[in-house]
């Protein structure tokens, strides 16, 4: 069973059926205005942060599902009958039209047939602009003259999120509207500079601004009262709750389509009016548009690849990074899922999506760099939570509320957790990250560059590395394991004075990773120190962390074993085999051993479960994992994050064909047609797919949560594909199914492209045997080239 | 226009039009669990919190109005036709079908007539049990058999509401449902110890605990999947949205009742089950409804009055006290307005709400007094919101979250504020507060009983009360005149370092209160130095707060007038008049020319606005007040809680009729026929009504919330009718309309019955000739009877 299909020429995924039973969202917005958008045109907009900076209001898990949105209802003056361009709200009987929603890169597109008329919406927010565009046509099918009124409807929000949830008596009173010139502006009185704005490229015949009066007593947005009269009140007011809805009457001659702009804006009326103005022609819409397209194009077109597999094809050159890419600008926090009610950056999550984009858009993996170190303290650990405008001492803190602060909500200088509330994982996350973004770019002088600390001072980003890898080296117990802290990678697993064997791999990994920047950097001192750590760390792992068939999980804090054969539940985790191997630590018959208990305990259709058996039993020395239902969440889920990470270590033992298994088990596109069982957007990776232990099992949650995308990008694209950016040079070492004859890449890298085809004649998981660069044999990396040039790179496999 | 009527036989208020374009709501439950309920049945449940206990999911603000709620659908077998027994949510045409909703005390009942069936549906919390029945009789009046099935359906909500709110990857999954032996258990796996439930006194012939089956997508509570179909899918999930739905299918013969009733409560399958066999016996149900009725008959029985005026009557024996005593016991985070986001108590607002509500609830009263000392800082000062549980070493802290916490998050202490973050007035309501219970019961030794305070060591009541007035000696400026701090009453006056002269005259009011224990005591000490900090008060008062025609409201920290004459906006407050005069502190000739002020300037035919004329740019000296709509709360509405000070300063001032003009102007029992302005419910006070310079003047806003029911009620029980506890008897001291001719009272006091009987054939306003106590002439003060006496009392005026 599916609802939609994948349209590769046009990068979009298209719903057919609109029926879906949950969400299917997309994010337009590229720079400060997002807009978070269902396939029913479901949604909100917010301005910065989807905390402080809501436009529109969104009622998250809502029945009906997902409203209100972003809508356009168009109603038929003869005869009173009504509808919307999205299937939802009005939501007319799909036998008797046809609904299409069109999700884009950065954009979604509405279409229906209904009535003898067919009308399409294309929402986009145009770069350089705080505004979302709503581009409108109607044409009439029939074969007389029509009179079709369009009413635009959105549902204002205050502008912080928690007043707007919950304190009506202050929320209600903070915010006004009047239309004038044809701009709806909403107001907050107590804040004069906050203003937002809906206008159109036509003369309104009527509006309303008060939600009320445009909906109506016991009405909703599925048969609002303006639109079955026909007509808005015209009306606004200060105080209360607030729409933007213009309304105009078009008369559509047979075979005519009629064009119309709605502009929804952060900005007073003045701003609403010289948008208005400038939009009011629509070769800018055009051209706003088709910049959109090209950010895109010419992005995506860093990497693309052919392989034999159709689904790696289509997520891998468009959706995967698009999503990647997505989470580094909006991050988790503005979604469906956590709708604004956190603000700010997860350091783990925001430092691992950089890891991956860093080819689409090193500016903002850049600036979340820094943002990330001015998030570390002077101690080394990273803050779990944080809101970097509250860090940032040229940008704008918090906006005002529109109440008197309560006791101690006025402080907003940052919290510095102690140490049983700090993760233990954060910090390590930002070594990798500065790695892959220095691989990427060459931009080794930002290793100099100086950053703040969240608490006190400031150092180069090559001392904020150290500082995170000493961190970690302090906080080790007498066996020389890592301490878990408030939790791991793993939130649930909470040890605190326990140990964590996975950010003991993952402390080494890190170590290994800076060992390569100070080689690079000939730091000899660095390089030597750090090499001491790592191999004290790799004897330790060896003294204590082997269970006899696997990697333990750790320790708790009263010394038992977790993840222990000995134990009923909770006997094999995933992350201790993949961390042990992919972090280089594991000797090879080990890591042999640790990923194929992994395979054989963890592995169904959808890929591995991240323990097993699940727990069924409250045990705190453990963590909140075991108070979590069986097959849910940490409990036994198909976790997507951490799936990746086997299939990186698969690729380093060179095991192509289950690499590739667990690979095509959860991409999503190969669930398109079992949507029963998935639900979720199948273009969009999930944070988890239910476990065997689940009545659901199989089902996905949570689409667009930040890291999953990533990691399976970074596996596929540098392991199974196998090209690497190295500080000197790309590397060239696929491991791929054995029956895969050939693949081909475009990788545009420092400013040069590289044209790579790889032959497969001996059908071979890895191994290189030759590599032509422009005709000529070479050994080793594929050396940086001059900017500009197209190169042509042979690599033989066998 | 109206929407309904006061029954006074049932003590009910009743809404035959159920269209009302706001929410009309009552409150169930008397001690642990509540529910508020609208007369369309929306609503919500919680046990202990509205923040963290909550039982049942309500969407706020929402479109349509008030869903869900705790709702009874009715379906006819033979034809499909299905409807509900509140209008909402199906809403049948209203011409087409009747429907009543009955707000009594303590309990709501909901009528309709529809389809040849008659039915009904009566929620309330019986005493000594925390479940909520819904006792459901349907009649059958057609000449025909029937085949009648009734659902159930509430939405169960996650027990926190901010995660419930918006953390969706958490709250989703921390819960699950089951239906074993006719109990739908809603669980919390990670928090074992919590459960609610839904049962029924039938066996179901089917049930839903997954509200996305009983809905269906794309549906709503108007017409839900399950209810169309006729049968609900006996679905049950871990993880989810949850709902209690039951089903049955009745035949029921012509002219016959059946009888059904729901259970909804706190507690798991187990207590489902001792519920579930406790109510099947309806005699049981029907004893549990007559004790909710007697526990208002009796209590209301403290105090009853005959005057001329009918809604003076029907407010003054019924409504009000209701509303002061349903604002004690749950305060006002448990409304529609504030829905649990913020918990606990407001010292000011719970201090206040005491001082009208002893003579119905003293031991609620107790308990709150005793949670607002402990609230109290060692300084002296009160923590201005706070959750008594955080204060409580015997009672529970916060339940555990579904989350691991956040940083800092796990700090459960208390915290203490600095001084500009402190309100100059939070802790002088508790001496008023004190000072009334002790008069009200003569629990004299309540004094000696120590109490803790919020930070540290702990004291006797008495020595508490002299904290508070010490702080407030403390904190005041040069002049003498005391502090504003972070705000006064006036939570939108931040003069920090400025000067109040609000709590100037409340300080001096709280120093005249306590300098009568103190003086009833024989503490000559503490009488001595109180009455010298009362006189330097006066002074400083004299010297510094007499604008000419008027009293000052204070000053800014700049040493700016505000309130003054002199002043474009802002120039008269009436908080300044009416304080200087009900504190005492006022010379007559001035008291006179300032009542009259207000009398001019703020007065029209809805009440008395809070200052004129409105500001219109903000003034941050001034504080937030400036930063609000003209006309609405603080910015010169008619806010409701000091309208009756002012009916107390004029009764002080001998002014009958005036103080009667305000009694009535505000009285919402004479809106009852003006809802197209009014809008709010008639039968409770509401914080404010819009002002004369807002577009919906006249309009009354937020039911419920706390100050102002209790105020007005001791404004027209205490001063007008002027029957008011002392320490050592009740003083009669009325001051009523010049043209009444006789009023009645029956007063409960220590223990005996007082029928007190007074004559006024002069028609003066105030001043009493005689008294005669069974006969006996007295003069002064009527003494303590001996407790279980009947006592007639004839009082002259003239």
């Amino acid at each position: 069973m599916k609802y939609g299909y994948f349209d590769e020429k046009n990068r979009e995924y298209v719903i057919d059926r609109c029926d879906v039973p949950v969400s299917f969202t997309n994010y337009l917005g590229l720079e400060n205005m997002c807009t978070v958008i269902s396939h029913n045109s479901g949604g909100y907009s917010f301005k910065g942060s989807p905390e402080y900076g809501r436009i529109t209001r969104f009622r998250p898990n809502g029945v009906p599902l997902d409203r209100p949105g972003h809508y356009v209802y168009l109603r038929d003056d003869e005869t009173g009958k009504y509808w919307t361009v999205s299937w939802q709200p009005v939501g007319i009987d799909l036998k008797e039209a046809e609904y299409v929603c069109r999700h884009g890169l950065s954009y979604s597109k509405f279409e229906c047939k209904y009535n003898g008329i067919i009308a399409e919406k294309t929402l986009f927010v145009p770069l350089g602009h705080d505004v979302e565009l709503w581009d409108v046509k109607v044409t009439n099918t029939s074969d007389r003259k029509r009179a079709i009124s369009l009413f635009s409807y959105v549902e204002f929000s205050l502008h912080q999120i928690d007043l707007d949830n919950k304190d009506f008596q202050m929320g209600l009173y903070a915010s006004g509207s009047s239309c004038t010139e044809g701009v709806i502006d909403y107001t907050f009185f107590y804040h004069p500079d906050m203003h937002h704005f809906m206008t159109a490229d036509f003369e309104p015949d009527s509006y309303d601004c008060v939600r009320d009066e445009f909906i109506g007593n016991y009405r909703s947005e599925s048969n609002p009262a303006a639109v079955e009269n026909g007509r808005c009140s015209n009306s606004s007011k200060l105080g209360g709750n607030h729409c933007g809805s213009l309304h105009k009457q078009f008369e559509i001659e047979p075979g005519q389509t009629i064009r119309a702009v709605l502009m929804l804006g952060a900005g007073g009326a003045e701003q609403g009016k010289k948008t208005r103005k400038m939009f009011a022609d629509h070769s800018v819409v055009d051209k706003a548009f088709e910049q959109i397209k090209n950010y895109w194009r010419s992005r995506l077109a860093n990497y693309q690849c052919i392989t034999p597999d159709e689904g790696a094809n289509v997520m891998l050159n468009t959706w995967t990074p698009y999503q990647a890419a997505t989470c580094v600008t909006w991050s988790r926090f503005a979604s469906f899922i956590e709708v604004g009610g956190r603000t700010g950056l997860g350091y783990r999550d925001t430092a691992q999506d950089t890891i991956s984009s860093s080819y689409l858009q090193p500016d903002k993996v850049k600036q979340r760099l820094v943002e990330l170190m001015r998030a570390q303290t002077s101690e080394g650990f990273g803050l779990h939570l944080f809101d970097p405008a509250m860090m940032d001492e040229s940008g704008d803190a918090k906006a005002n509320l529109p109440t008197v602060l309560l006791s101690g909500d006025s402080d907003q200088s940052v919290h510095i957790p102690e140490l049983k509330d700090v993760c233990s994982d954060d910090a390590l996350w930002l070594v990798a990250a500065v790695c892959e973004y220095l691989k990427e770019t060459g931009d080794i002088d930002f290793l100099e560059t100086e950053v703040t600390f969240a608490d006190e001072g400031s150092a180069t980003v090559y001392e904020h590395l150290k500082k995170a890898l000493d961190f970690s080296a302090k906080h080790v117990a007498d066996n020389g394991i890592c301490q878990g802290l408030r939790a791991d990678w793993n939130d649930c697993i909470n040890l605190r004075g326990g140990q964590s064997s996975m950010v003991t791999f993952m402390h080494y990994w890190a170590l290994r990773l800076f060992n390569e920047v100070a080689a690079y950097l000939n730091r000899d001192d660095d390089s030597e120190r750090y090499s001491e750590i790592a191999s004290r760390i790799k004897q330790a792992a060896a003294a204590n962390l082997w269970d006899g068939q696997w990697y333990l999980r750790g320790f708790t804090a009263e010394g038992r074993k977790i993840g222990t054969d000995e134990d009923e539940e909770g006997k094999l985790f995933l992350n201790a085999q993949s961390w042990a191997v992919m972090s280089g630590l594991s000797e090879h018959d080990k890591a042999i051993r640790a990923m194929d208990a992994a395979y054989d305990k963890l592995f169904d259709r959808y890929g591995l479960h991240l323990l097993w058996p699940a727990y069924s039993k409250p045990d705190d020395g453990v963590g909140f994992v075991t108070r979590v239902y069986k097959g849910i969440k940490e409990n036994a889920s198909i976790f997507s994050h951490p799936n990746p990470w086997a299939i990186i270590a698969e690729c380093m033992l060179g095991r192509g064909d289950r690499a590739f298994e667990y690979y095509t088990a959860m991409l999503p596109f190969y669930q398109n047609d079992m949507m029963e069982i998935r639900q979720a957007e199948p273009y969009s990776y999930c944070q988890f797919v239910m476990g065997k232990d689940h009545t659901d099992h199989g089902r996905a949650r949570h689409p667009w949560l930040t890291g999953s995308a990533g990691w399976f990008y970074t596996a596929a694209t540098k392991w199974i594909l196998g090209v690497r950016p190295t500080f000197k040079g790309l590397e060239v070492d696929p491991c791929v199914p054995k029956d895969w004859d050939e693949f081909s890449i475009v990788r545009k890298w420092r400013g040069s492209t590289f044209n790579i085809s790889v032959k497969n004649p001996d059908h071979v998981s890895k191994g290189v045997k030759s590599i032509k660069l422009n005709g000529q044999e070479i050994t080793g990396l594929i050396p940086v080239q001059q900017p500009g040039t197209d190169n042509d790179v042979q690599v033989l496999m066998g």
